[in-house]
């Protein structure tokens, strides 16, 4: 039960999952933050993960500072703190367990998005001459056509679904669930609002291993308003099952 | 940007939230640790609070320590940790910020929960010769016996919902309403699952001052299953604005 000081952790944030010229996706930011932190106590899966975003650290050479807040028997909590120049950049605390095979729920509603099938998706890649997105060249994105309002025409809704796996064919584990939990893009573009949407404070639950496969994501808003907005996103795996939920609270700036 | 240190809060748990003999409500000891926390910074209102449940501290003395992450412009970031012998017993991220009269919304979906009049609905007071249960005491909390399984009969659905204020006459601010986001009977009770619900992460986002007047509260479940589930709760003011939106992930232990 007490707290243990494990050491920091060295990153080279890279140009790998960066959006534009020089800021990392701040769901992979959250990945790496929780790789470290949970390298710091036994259990390996992230269960729950909470996360506020204060800054966007440059490119090159960071530390997660962990703290180990408990050591238990069924889970532990770690704090990571991404820092940088001294800097605090993202702070996030992670409850970790241990994910076996799931079994039948005691209770269960919902169903995963229906999307047409992949090949009649839409890639979303960055269009020639616009800015890079990392994220479209690591993960193979395909948006459903009838909620991608910038690519097709507005939804009305703010609501964006679509079939998600690694393009390099890296299975997705618990802690890759975090990035893909913010890896759509923002809901404000199903109603052709062009904005910038900085998360605030993004909170990811684990509820299951995934099975290998084509992952769908759905990410839905309930009120947009005097600047900030809510993003509540679901993913479901190959086998029907919901393996992770989050929310995130982000800002609105109308460019 | 630089990190303060601004010195601990010395609290005194005492009975009056308590559940049982000597447990406070897991939301009553956030919104302690969450008014210690924005004391150390400038802004007023607590926009998204995350907090990890580690252990549950006994009554009598114990501190938040805080530590601001980032004092900003439009938003700042506090640590606030419950400390008692030594031991880390909730840790706790508010990014707080400042919040007006609100503005007509750029888009809103949903509807606050349709209930019975207050009258014709159950008080959640404890029946006599039961533990006392202070949340029943401090707040006047009233449900609808549609979704009230375990007081009528069960309803099947992983919802509760329901009326509240204090009966204190107290205005709910929007500090009260992170304790709020937590205050119903949990919704495995209208499943009639009387099993132990321990909070283990809960996030709340506060999205508008609350307008005077009862407050409808509706709390669901998407999915329980492997000792696990979570619980998503919306709050409404009397204007029909949607104030405040929480999430949990809360271990389910059968007894």
């Amino acid at each position: 039960m007490t707290a243990a000081a494990p050491g920091p952790v060295d990153l080279d944030l890279d140009r790998t999952w960066t959006y534009g010229p020089d800021v990392q996706h701040g769901g992979h930011l959250l990945e790496q933050v929780v790789t470290a932190a949970i390298g710091a106590v036994d259990h390996p899966h992230p269960l729950a993960v909470s996360a506020h975003f204060l800054a966007a650290p440059r490119l090159g050479a960071a530390a997660v500072e962990r703290e180990v807040l408990r050591a238990g028997r069924s889970v532990s909590t770690v704090r990571g703190r991404l820092v940088q120049d001294g800097r605090t950049c993202l702070d996030a605390v992670v409850t970790a367990g241990r994910l076996g095979e799931p079994s039948a729920p005691l209770y269960a509603v919902g169903e995963p998005p229906v999307l047409p099938p992949v090949e009649a998706c839409l890639r979303n890649s960055a269009p020639a001459g616009e800015r890079r997105n990392g994220i479209t060249e690591q993960l193979d994105l395909r948006l459903d056509p009838s909620a991608a309002g910038w690519l097709s025409a507005p939804s009305g809704v703010a609501e964006v679904r679509g079939w998600v796996r690694y393009a390099s064919g890296r299975p997705v584990d618990p802690v890759a669930l975090v990035c893909l939990a913010d890896a759509l893009p923002p809901v404000t573009f199903a109603l052709g609002l062009t904005g910038w949407v900085p998360t605030v404070e993004l909170t990811v639950h684990v509820r299951a291993l995934p099975a290998p496969g084509w992952l769908r994501v759905v990410q839905r808003a309930t009120l947009i308003a005097d600047g900030w907005l809510d993003e509540s996103c679901q993913i479901w795996d190959a086998c029907d099952r919901l393996v992770a939920q989050a929310v995130q609270l982000a800002g609105y700036r109308p460019t």
